[in-house]
């Protein structure tokens, strides 16, 4: 019998799951349309959501976290402060066309760096409700979000550009130029990230990505690697700064294992949390709100 | 009477004067192909030189200096190490096809971040010729030049590709989604400035200038103004880490007035450098080296 439809809805992503009594998966989708696609439908975030899990709406209470909630999704919603919790996320849930919407997270709003994540939030806190303890979450991504938890609450994050300005500068400058795919080196990103982690303007640390090629000391199938381990680098060591207790890495594949492999690079051993934090968090917010 | 033909020849530049017996300006063209415009000419560069100046070579001692000794110029030159004056740029001219070519310089070549110029170095040796002291020299573009010279010789520098990071994270990124063009705010690059200037990952702090856009806390037409200030305070911060001396900024325009403005942000009176300084360094290495 199903007790819950949880929907992690971001830009260019649908996932959605069906959970029993106990928040057991009973069946999964993973290839929806982001909210791009979706609001291009005729019908909009309705008919996508009736095209992919029509069968599944019996009434069931439908919970969904992630960018559907911003400016360009279903419905927006203000965003929460920080300290917040499961409990205030459920306190905040927004329902409309019988859909609870799971609002997104804002850090430092009236200061000189304001900061937001939609969808993050629900992650985070489905990997507290699992057991795990406070510390920092790293969520590698286009845009990577830095979060720190404390007491089971999430209390601070911010976001790092380094996915989306990795593309920039390998497709739109003259560090690309010479880039020649290959097959992945570590040794590469690892040497990327030992320039990375160096103090000086990262916009000077990088054109050693043109030089070191120029000069025949980096293989024109290793400038991508080498600079995406720059990147990170630069991210990790900076973040670093502010962190204690353990590292905690939400995400997937490759890009999870290069920012743990970074970690490593800078002597910490960071863990990579289970698959399905979404989810655990959208049952967890679901509970708290009283929805199942 | 001609003593010298002197060019500063750039990838997308070609500015060339003609220099009396004291290395005065006789006559000077500023609007000639670049290399890379140069190279596709059905005569090469042979024919862009006798199109603009060909009047004027009339067995005159030629010098050119720029990137026309990179790999795509006219003939590649190896970089001169460090330290370099007007005496050891000369000691290296190459002779070819009736020009003398003044090469680049390499910083650190086996070090984990080598760097070059090309071009740069005769600008910095025009401004120690003229009599400027040592010190710090800022050459804004593209891809910015940070040197430093003491006892009027070139000691250190490195490369800061702000001016490229700018386009591409304006033109290719989600920073730059909702930028609108404006009359140019010189208060929105200040308080990017202040920004840039604060210590974390740069890839973070770039953030901002979404965040505070979507708060309606920076107008859409002064976006760009406030990435720019970012990246150049970014710049600057760091680079006045390792400064000592007098600063001066050998560039034009509002680039250089940019500089000029982060820099006192900061707290520095940085000079801009009278124009000319390519010329007179060009003027310079030929004397030392016996060509006029």
């Amino acid at each position: 019998m199903t007790a819950l439809i949880g929907i992690d809805w971001g830009t260019t992503s649908f996932r959605a799951w069906r959970m029993g009594q106990g928040g057991e998966v009973l069946e999964e989708v993973g290839d929806g349309p982001g909210i791009l696609a979706a609001s291009a439908l005729p019908g909009g975030f309705g008919q996508a959501l009736r095209d992919r899990i029509g069968l599944w709406m019996d009434g069931t209470p439908v919970i969904a976290s992630g960018m559907i909630t911003s400016r360009n999704g279903w419905v927006e919603t203000p965003y929460l402060p920080l300290p917040l919790d499961a409990a205030s996320l459920a306190r905040s849930l927004t329902l409309h066309d019988g859909i609870h919407f799971v609002t997104g997270a804002v850090s430092d709003p009236d200061g000189p760096a304001p900061d937001v994540m939609r969808g993050e939030e629900t992650e985070i806190i489905g990997h507290l409700a699992g057991g795990g303890g406070d510390g920092l979450f790293v969520l590698p991504g286009t845009h990577s979000k830095w979060a720190w938890a404390e007491g089971g609450r999430l209390v601070a994050f911010r976001t790092v550009m380094t996915g989306e300005v990795f593309g920039a500068l390998r497709d739109h400058t003259i560090l690309g130029r010479l880039v020649q795919p290959g097959p992945g080196s570590g040794d590469a990103f690892r040497r990327g990230v030992e320039a990375g982690r160096q103090d000086g303007a990262l916009l000077g640390r990088i054109f050693s990505a043109r030089t070191l090629a120029l000069m025949d000391r980096l293989p024109p199938d290793q400038i991508a690697d080498y600079l995406s381990g720059l990147l990170i680098g630069d991210e990790v060591a900076h973040g670093l700064r502010d962190a204690s207790g353990p590292v905690t890495i939400i995400g997937r594949g490759d890009l999870a294992a290069r920012y743990q492999t970074a970690f490593a690079v800078l002597g910490i051993s960071a863990d990579v949390a289970p698959p399905g934090m979404a989810r655990r968090g959208l049952w967890d917010i679901a509970l708290k709100g009283g929805l199942t």
